[in-house]
């Protein structure tokens, strides 16, 4: 059973600023449940309906955390799914710093990704292509906001998300910047080594600041008469392209 | 101005049984508005603002149809947008037989996509590639649903979205058939030709009934943790990887 005050406490986690005040965020439905217990990230609680815990490996249950048997509507309560009969899981976010060894890895940088939707998708996508790490401006959208952490179908645990000012990132990075432009060359010229990928915004690509440190500038070929591609849908093309010639 | 009625006729179009009685559908926002304009589809009302139609190239209005100035208010009442300052069009439904010589060119079929989201990104992403036609499973999702149609960013105009039983058409059909698996072949490895395309539901891939009628199964290598990619998402790396081969 949920307190009404527990119930507030966790629903405020919705919030950006409450998320960041406490340091926690959301994990809602199964995959992304069980995706957490996997890892070793801190969780503080777990909500879970008395049949969806029976269906739980008792592996999940090594790392200490406050377990409350729920009813469905108490997921609906703090969470915000329609619909949820298995479980939501309150979990401490982690310093999401780069890896020491960043330089020798592939990184993709996103420039004012705004819909939730999407950075969730392109998390997914990178976890995918084994891609570790993903650098955002300060002005993409909150990686733990529960839409994005969502969409990532539990990605999330493997996938770090740094917000820095990818200004000054870019500029003191010694590495090939390949960037997604509309006038770009096409990729499957370009040559692809190990660097930095930078995509843009949904509506105005990447911004007029960022354009001269790209070091490469690339784009998908098109045949037909869609003007652009959902920015989710491209990255995942670049990194296919990369994959595939790495 | 319009009247309850007409507001209650557009609106009605919403639901799919209402489209089907009527043989239309509704295009929402400037993008969808003015790619149906330029195209040879039939419109039979445009309902748009006084600010918009000031915006609108004359040459869009060669078209006949019924034209509607008004609030914002009603293109709320109307649509399903939450926002939208400028237009929405009542659109008649085309015939979506396939082409005479579709055997041809490269065809995408869709075995139970549910997600309306995921169609007409697919839709977009056809028309990125230059697929003129794609072929659905009967209970793939309605194309002319608002979802859909506004997903597409006006691709809808240029790609023949065509329902039949999928079964029958890929056993009639003698080409090649390239079917996106989890246990397929590295697409990377696979030789690509032309012939039909087979995408599986977002939940199930691949239904039983279809795979014996695979020719090719093809996989996206992944290399990191993530246990699937979405569908439209695997869709645009399967056309692109055609696309650097064919």
């Amino acid at each position: 059973m949920l307190s009404k005050r527990q119930s507030k406490y966790f629903k405020s986690l919705q919030l950006k600023k409450y998320r960041q005040a406490e340091g926690k965020f959301l994990v809602e439905g199964a995959k992304g449940v069980e995706e957490v217990l996997k890892s070793d990230w801190e969780v503080e609680a777990l909500l879970a309906t008395s049949e969806y815990l029976k269906t739980l490996d008792k592996g999940l249950f090594r790392k200490k955390f406050d377990l409350f048997e729920v009813k469905e509507n108490d997921l609906l309560q703090v969470g915000t799914f329609k619909s949820n009969s298995t479980g939501l899981a309150v979990v401490k976010m982690p310093e999401q710093s780069l890896n020491a060894n960043w330089e020798e890895e592939m990184v993709l940088a996103l420039d004012q990704v705004n819909d939730p939707g999407n950075l969730g998708t392109i998390v997914r996508i990178a976890d995918w292509y084994g891609i570790k790490q993903i650098v955002c401006s300060r002005d993409t959208t909150d990686v733990f906001s529960p839409k994005v952490i969502n969409a990532t179908m539990g990605s999330f645990t493997r996938v770090k998300v740094h917000y820095t000012d990818l200004r000054s990132f870019l500029s003191e990075c010694e590495r090939h910047v390949y960037g997604a432009l509309l006038d770009g060359q096409s990729i499957y010229q370009t040559k692809l080594q190990h660097g930095v990928i930078l995509m843009g915004s949904e509506s105005h690509g990447i911004s007029e600041e960022l354009r001269p440190l790209v070091t490469h500038s690339i784009k998908i070929p098109g045949r037909g008469g869609a003007e652009s591609l959902n920015v989710a849908v491209a990255t995942a093309v670049v990194l296919d392209n990369f994959a595939r010639n790495i």
